[in-house]
């Protein structure tokens, strides 16, 4: 495979899009905005799956599947919600094709099979569920309720990127009820802990905790709590968000429960989800110009084995056994026994899936007693002996974890900046983008007029923001606090 | 809980419906046909999905996501294939609402978002998935393409009923692409073995191997293989398809490769697929008048603990001794410590749910040395020595797996039949049902003619039919073989 990607200097953009289609992990499709997501990506969304899920169900959530279709009816009830999504929704308005009369090889939506009422394709379940919960909840026995559903949902995206923004998706969304608004507040806040542990320790991608400004709330929303990260391109990326919806959807939907007085009261809600976008703050947050770059805790394949230039019966036996090896120690590797494609030809090739580690065997160095090992994120190449190899090969994995967390920490600390004038905030949005802490007079006004002037969103209060009585940037009127700002995906 | 579920001898649909209901499984949905499948229920698909993803990844398939979303022109490409499934798609045919001018509350759909090309919800996704494997292959180098999608698939059924035929389902759907048509053919027996294999050892419920008639098969194929199964009112249910397809569909969007010789073909297909379909069969399978039955190689919990008649420190230090032990072996247990429940209606409510074994901590059966164990299969209570009934309880559950496949091949034995005549063919289906092995002269229009008379279809042709010439049942023309006739779901 020849190296065919644009540099991320010359057009950060096209470089990701390179990406994404050369490492095989997904395409665009023949429906608008809907891509197809290819092996070696699904892999990578396997393993988010895999590790996401026990970390809900060792938080008590069990999994459940509600309809892909929602009611006009019940889609409308919550006001907030509706609004918030009517405009990107895909409406099923028939239930039958026919073959066109004027053409026999041809079909046609069948015009006597026009439904009753219009479903509307899943934008985010809250209906839905909320409409089911209230057959679910009569007593303060029946709560918490705390369910997770892995699902699509369709959001139809006037400019899509895959992965960032596809019309389709596939995310989890997590969807709890409450006896109280305290332990509806806790239950939103510790699912923005998991995806924030998850973020950090799995994707080695470091976060920002914070809340939602009211403008960037999720529609239906009371609060919307949010972990953000920094691209390499001084992009922020809405990485993960867990909503406290109050009672809203309880009151819509007439969801109540008999609490211990045997009195009735509305039931508290939050809603979380994170989707296949997290592939592509993986991408942009570790990948170069050679290629994609995952961490080892992700990696589909975390080793792969290349003989020398050819495979032989010496070199195979070296193979085998550290193989054997690694495998009995949990990691997954490869031997890759291709004798048609040059050496060469396959280290570019795994460079470019962002393999984590690669071993290469060949016959002068097993007569040293070496093999050399490459790691993907600094391309350093090491000769390492034979013997105990598998162990430097773990600790190189954990090495290569570690490794991607600080450097994504150091980009981040380095494209952090503090301003106090507009004039500032301008210049470190031209210059090196970033995340930029200022101080803001907490109007929406002042928010959409920042936004209209330059790009920059508030993409959220940090949980950490440290009190401290300032001017905004933009009126100079007082704020309590800093807020954190950037240009986002 | 209240024992609330309707006898199988006095309404058997009925049974059904209560089983699926009260154990939780499932429930009916605002939307027609489609169901909620609830938190019980999903658990035993996703041990479901856990196992088959395993087979199919050892028999060397990968895991790709394709489009919920079929243009309308992609669908109809593949002729058979669109005419078999275009009465019952549900059809997007536009992406936005707004407001309603004369009432604000309500969303009406935009006439101005109409789409230029309707889609089609996918029923199956051989259209999209061929369209897009035009562009993965090019040489005898790509091939074989062997990949397998977990979605959710949409059939406008116009009769439903929980798990076994529903609006929208869940499923896997496998689509590979070969050099040969040997080579299909071969990986469509494979996978026809992987659904067997997997409903005989891990649900329990034995299968017949067989293909299907003509009139039977897939919308689009050459031939169906299929696994069917008996259930207890002695119903067919078909639990597994796999289907050769021939060039059909690399004929219908143009898939060719270069073969060794550099000269260009066009690839051979297959395509196959089980859904939660299967939990309905699991159900018809094993359960009985007292509640849901399940196998332990795919119950979400294997072993409950009671505490009798409460918990208190004694019985507490021996239920966790018992869970640890369990545990180790990776076997799944619940200590039930909630107080307020008397044991009596925690029995039935474990009863109800099928959990395979019970067992019981009492005060008295303490100071003897033993405890109470209770098999969900055949209801039996044993008291064992508490030393060692973890060891005896892992025996246990491998008796039962092995028990309830035992109880369905003899059940299924009780209930296949040959017959010779029609009038016994008749008199058999009236009495008992089952299968029915009968001579048939090969045309499709005596299939027809006696599902006509007697609603009951050739099932398969089975992979070991003997070849014995003989009389057709309806015609008195010749027969090369007996065929499997049932009425079935």
């Amino acid at each position: 495979m020849s190296k065919e990607i644009t540099n991320r200097a010359d057009d950060y953009s096209q470089w990701y899009t390179d990406i994404v289609k050369k490492a095989g992990l997904a395409d665009h499709s023949a429906v608008r905005g809907c891509m197809v997501i290819k092996p070696n990506g699904y892999a990578v969304w396997e393993n988010i799956q895999k590790q996401l899920d026990q970390m809900f169900k060792d938080t008590g959530h069990v999994n459940a599947y509600f309809p892909l279709f929602v009611p006009k009816s019940l889609f409308e009830a919550e006001e907030k919600n509706a609004e918030g999504f009517a405009k990107e929704c895909a409406v099923v308005t028939h239930y039958r094709l026919k073959t066109d009369p004027e053409d026999k090889s041809k079909l046609v939506v069948d015009p006597n099979a026009k439904l009753e009422e219009e479903l509307i394709v899943r934008p985010t379940s809250e209906a839905i569920i909320w409409n089911t919960y209230r057959d679910w909840i009569n007593s303060y026995r029946d709560l918490p309720l705390l369910i997770n559903q892995w699902a699509n949902v369709v959001r139809w995206e006037m400019r899509t990127r895959l992965f960032l923004r596809t019309a389709e998706f596939l995310w989890q969304e997590g969807h709890t009820a409450h006896a109280t608004k305290q332990e509806a507040i806790e239950e939103a806040k510790r699912m923005q802990d998991v995806y924030a542990t998850f973020a950090e320790e799995y994707m080695a991608m470091p976060v920002i905790r914070g809340y939602k400004s009211e403008s960037e709330r999720f529609a239906g929303a009371e609060d919307t709590y949010t972990i953000e990260a920094l691209m390499q391109d001084g992009k922020a990326l809405q990485a993960g968000t867990s909503h406290f919806l109050g009672q809203n959807f309880a009151k819509a939907f007439n969801v109540k429960f008999s609490n211990q007085n045997n009195k009735e009261e509305y039931v508290w809600a939050t809603s979380w989800g994170v989707s296949t976008r997290l592939i592509g703050g993986l991408i942009m947050t570790h990948s170069d110009d050679q290629g994609l770059v995952l961490p080892p805790k992700l990696a589909p394949l975390q080793v792969v084995i290349v003989p020398i230039p050819k495979p032989n019966e010496e070199i195979d036996a070296v193979a085998e056994k550290i193989m054997t090896t690694l495998k009995m120690k949990g990691i997954s590797v490869k031997y890759d026994q291709d004798s048609k494609k040059r050496p060469g030809f396959k280290f570019a090739e795994y460079e470019m899936r962002g393999i984590p580690v690669r071993i290469g065997i060949g016959k002068r160095d097993l007569e040293k007693g070496v093999v050399e090992v490459a790691r993907r994120d600094t391309q350093e190449k090491t000769s390492q002996p034979v013997t105990g190899v598998e162990d430097y090969v773990a600790q190189l994995l954990e090495d290569i974890q570690t490794n991607l967390f600080e450097r994504a920490l150091k980009f981040r600390a380095d494209h952090t900046s503090q301003v106090d004038t507009f004039e500032e905030f301008k210049a470190v949005l031209e210059s090196k983008g970033g995340f930029i802490l200022a101080h803001w007079d907490e109007t929406a006004e002042t928010e959409n007029k920042i936004k209209e002037l330059t790009k920059a969103t508030i993409r959220c209060i940090p949980l950490d923001a440290k009190e401290e009585v300032g001017k905004c940037i933009l009126t100079g009127n007082p704020s309590p606090r800093r807020v954190l700002f950037a240009k986002a995906y």
